[in-house]
């Protein structure tokens, strides 16, 4: 029988072991244009080995709930981040390593406005938009050579919703 | 009497001098996650100097129409990329160069999933939101010195929005 992984609010706390919450948070570091603009500045930490950090796209099916996590992957490259293009909240999934395997895997759920940066060589779930249109802004390495290390979870998580946090956020 | 600039949609082709259009259009670059996500992938020309590429947000305040242009900027270190984070349509203005002067202003709407990438000292108007919450991610140069240059345009010009484009697309 499966394990449950029950989600969770996604907060930079939480999450600060395995990457970094990008979100509008605390005071703007400089106010530009008059007035009219706040930046928050460089709130991600673009680790690139061998290559060089570019812009892609992403675009994403929808997951429903309950989820079967039977894999996770790491890039050991680069950091990943992900930052949506609709406002809509995700699931982060990350997993802490011991000796190479993933082990006790976590999910968060963004509030919309919450992008996320995977640290270099983290285990974390595939991109998990829960409704569509899914569109996601992706900065992460851009380079030649094998940055993608795949691991199959047997037996599989069910990643779950216990606590009514998706349904209450994300009209499907 | 200012000079009208009037809006007109934003397209790959007409930006292509400026810089690029981040959008989901033609094939993907690969699918991923088990068909589950189409990646579109380094769509943007990092072009940074003395320094590296980095992920900040910008917090804006919309502006209304039609919008008094009286500056314009250039960053001679660097691209600078916008990307939403709420498929809102934004106002992307540019300019020509003429001997250090910009001429020629432009102004386009965004259709919501488009981003761009402003080359490396291309003269443009400072991020133009039409609605709120306006929350974007942001690629530019994260680095000391002085990355920003001004220019009053005197007199200044008018964007219009004559052909109905944004009032069929924004509701404020």
């Amino acid at each position: 029988m499966a394990s449950d992984i029950v989600i969770e609010p996604l907060t930079a706390t939480a999450f600060a072991t395995f990457g970094e919450v990008l979100e509008i948070a605390g005071s703007p570091s400089v106010t530009i244009n008059r007035g009219k603009c706040h930046r928050y500045h460089d709130l991600a930490t673009l680790d690139i080995h061998d290559g060089n950090a570019g812009i892609s796209l992403f675009e994403g099916t929808a997951y429903n709930l309950p989820l079967t996590l039977d894999l996770v992957e790491r890039h050991p490259l680069g950091s990943q981040a992900f930052l949506p293009m609709s406002n809509a909240p995700f699931l982060v999934i990350v997993a802490e390593d011991e000796a190479g395997k993933p082990v006790r895997p976590r999910a968060w759920l963004t509030n919309g406005w919450q992008g996320v940066n995977y640290y270099r060589g983290i285990w974390h779930g595939v991109l998990t938009p829960l409704q569509e249109p899914a569109v996601f802004s992706v900065v992460d390495r851009i380079g030649d050579g094998s940055n993608l290390e795949e691991f199959k979870l047997d037996p599989p998580y069910r990643v779950v919703d216990t606590n009514g946090l998706v349904s209450s956020m994300v009209s499907a």
